[in-house]
């Protein structure tokens, strides 16, 4: 603290930044009251000086130079707004080592480099926040580490991607092809141009994993994290998911079993009770289940400038409350467990598969044959005849090991009577 | 801190009391984990020692004797799980006397006496936690002080009783009369023997007085909180919102608008799309809405031993993150502010009304005239004739003033043609 007021400095005015500054200044009057002094941003380092800027700033307060920043004596907390591992972790780093606190919203910087820096910011006494790299601002890691804090938690599963939920809600609601709609995003601003971590399912990695290491007390990296994106999902595919009374969602899930742990991002069906079922277009939920608490959910948006900027503050409101009371560094690193992560191969679950055959006798009862010799029991069939003389079939299994469903996918589609296997999803519960 | 280990005392070992033990015992060692030092129970007070308990505990821990907590100077947390506004309150009070910091589960005593205990704690660095008192295991308080600490909440609209909301959720999908489900959730254990508190709205009163004076930073006293119960409701009642595309919650709601602040509880219709018409059964459920944040909701079990044990932990632990890192005392009351109390009759609402009248000419007319009269205009209408000769007529306004609907309805009741009004009921959008 510098006399009567918090000091903080921000690195990057994107819209994460951008939206920091604009809650900041709009409720600073709240804010002092709720802190006790004032919490001024002094500075603001941007790539660009010239750039305009999405909220109205003093030009005074901006610097191309991050230094500026990292070395300002009188800067107690540095927000890195910046996005991307470096040079994001390399300031973070600086900003530590010259005492100040750090606030992030930087999801791929946490996933990756997190540990590390959590461990320095710990020796040091200092807060190093992230609540905003999860679903925007949703409260979602401070519940997990503090008022969560009693419980065992057996399994968090997430819709924590916001671009991907919008596009299968749009692919469900409309029937409409997955490119298709990807570019209406794209034109909408719900989806980058280059769309890539989205879809391939990696922002939801870096955030799984990041959200399965806080509710697991066990650091789960992002190469333990399972991943599958939504590019392979079909118009067909919804259309018979609802026919079955279900929905496709991608979800982050992490699940502790006796054996160990298992931590994934896919599609899935979710039954339509599922609690994530009715989460749509491009708002987020986390769905929790823990042992005293039982199931709780968190939904909100989870992502844009201001819900992000939301958890931004929050974070910067409890490192000045840390600083005040003098409880700086109290809450550090949580993954004091290296719990067995297990591979996808032994996971148990249900299969939704979708296959086109020839439309000859018996190919029913060729495909339930070929499942059967791997142990894989069949619990709903829908066959249709398309006009061009081949039959659809869509099957759920019971529940199986996977390593057994993918063997008798390989065999079923090496049957001469098999046109093609189209798709096959995992069915949650 | 004695020695290498933090003592805590229990006031109480009903059904969250035993909860808190449970939950505490089984999960010794993660929390030990998670706060640097075991977490130990040292003693526990109740009223009866011969009683038989919910989970098993070592004689020697127990006493009838509260002072044996409130006195030991080896205490360093005492757990208010009594329930009640006296002798908790003063328990509460002689504890902090002592220095103990303070974790209550207790609503009714939050809501009636908390103001003065918090400012007493806040002024001699003690910490005074009751994520316990509000919806049971969901985190809600600790998000609401800390997480969304950077918004202007506008409104905050909960489902915060799970026993009304079993007792809605069953008289709407079964057609059940009130009593008939009063009396199957009586013998479920969803209903206390004496179900006054709930029935009546008066604990969701407690509940949605503590999260107004949180969200809003401004004390609001129980007596600033109209409260309507469900006793009320009948089955046509749910049979005619289904009709019209409604649900029946009891809500605690309060908003803040440009005239001030007005929070009340009541049965309302949520169209079938509101975040909170899914939430059936024990569940509860609190959507908050926040300048920056935008839409948030918290989801879960509102009741019980484990969930109501989770959070009392939760606050534990987080006193014992506080003690080990020097901050106790960091969240004072944060109602800093002041603000104008509304009252109901200014409140502008679209209603619901059912009304019998004769089976006559022109009986729809002179109904719309009275409200027409009034201001009042009217947007749906069902009639639909009694086999008896009677009409039954449902209208729902457009947007209105409560007095003036309130006057329209008089008048409506006094009119030759009107058997009775049978029910009206506030729609939230």
């Amino acid at each position: 603290m510098t006399g009567n007021s918090i000091n903080v400095g921000l690195l990057g005015f994107g819209t994460v930044g951008s939206g920091t500054y604009d809650v900041l200044t709009r409720n600073a009057e709240e804010i002092a009251r709720k802190v006790g002094v004032p919490l001024v941003v002094r500075k603001v380092a941007v790539r660009d000086k010239t750039r305009a800027r999405a909220v109205p700033i003093d030009p005074a307060l901006i610097t191309d130079n991050p230094d500026e920043i990292i070395d300002d004596p009188k800067i107690d907390i540095v927000c890195e707004l910046i996005g991307g591992v470096e040079p994001a972790r390399k300031y973070v780093l600086a900003a530590l080592e010259n005492g100040k606190h750090v606030v992030t919203a930087n999801k791929e910087m946490i996933a990756k480099a997190g540990h590390d820096l959590m461990l320095f910011a710990e020796a040091h006494d200092l807060d190093f926040l992230f609540e905003g790299s999860v679903c925007g601002g949703i409260p979602i890691i401070q519940p997990l580490k503090q008022a969560l804090a009693g419980n065992r938690i057996h399994e968090i599963v997430g819709i924590v991607n916001g671009t991907t939920n919008y596009i299968l809600t749009k692919m469900a609601r409309d029937g409409s092809a997955f490119s298709d709609v990807l570019a209406e995003a794209q034109a909408l601003g719900y989806a980058e141009p280059d769309p890539t971590n989205d879809v391939m399912g990696y922002d939801a990695q870096f955030k799984i994993a990041i959200l399965a290491s806080i509710a697991f007390n066990s650091r789960v990296d992002i190469s333990d994290v399972n991943v599958e994106g939504i590019i392979r999902l079909s118009p067909r595919d919804f259309e018979m998911a609802s026919v079955l009374g279900y929905v496709i969602k991608l979800i982050g899930i992490g699940r502790e079993t006796a054996q160990g742990l298992r931590v994934r991002v896919h599609p899935a069906l979710l039954p339509r009770s599922h609690a994530l079922a009715n989460v749509n277009d491009v708002y987020n939920a986390v769905y929790v289940r823990g042992d005293a608490v039982g199931d709780v959910m968190f939904y909100g948006r989870g992502a844009g400038a201001d819900p992000t900027g939301s958890a931004v503050v929050g974070d910067l409101i409890e490192i000045c409350r840390n600083m005040r009371s003098g409880g700086a560094g109290r809450l550090g690193c949580t993954c004091f467990h290296q719990k067995t992560m297990l591979p996808m191969r032994s996971l148990r679950a249900r299969y939704y598969v979708r296959v086109v055959a020839f439309d000859r006798p018996k190919v029913l009862a060729s495909v339930a044959n070929v499942f059967g010799d791997f142990d894989v029991s069949i619990e709903t069939v829908e066959q249709r005849t398309h006009p061009g003389g081949e039959a659809e079939i869509v099957l759920l299994t019971h529940e199986t090991v996977e390593q057994n469903f993918l063997s008798a996918l390989e065999i079923l589609g090496r049957l001469p009577v098999i046109v093609g296997v189209e798709n096959w999803i995992r069915i949650e519960e």
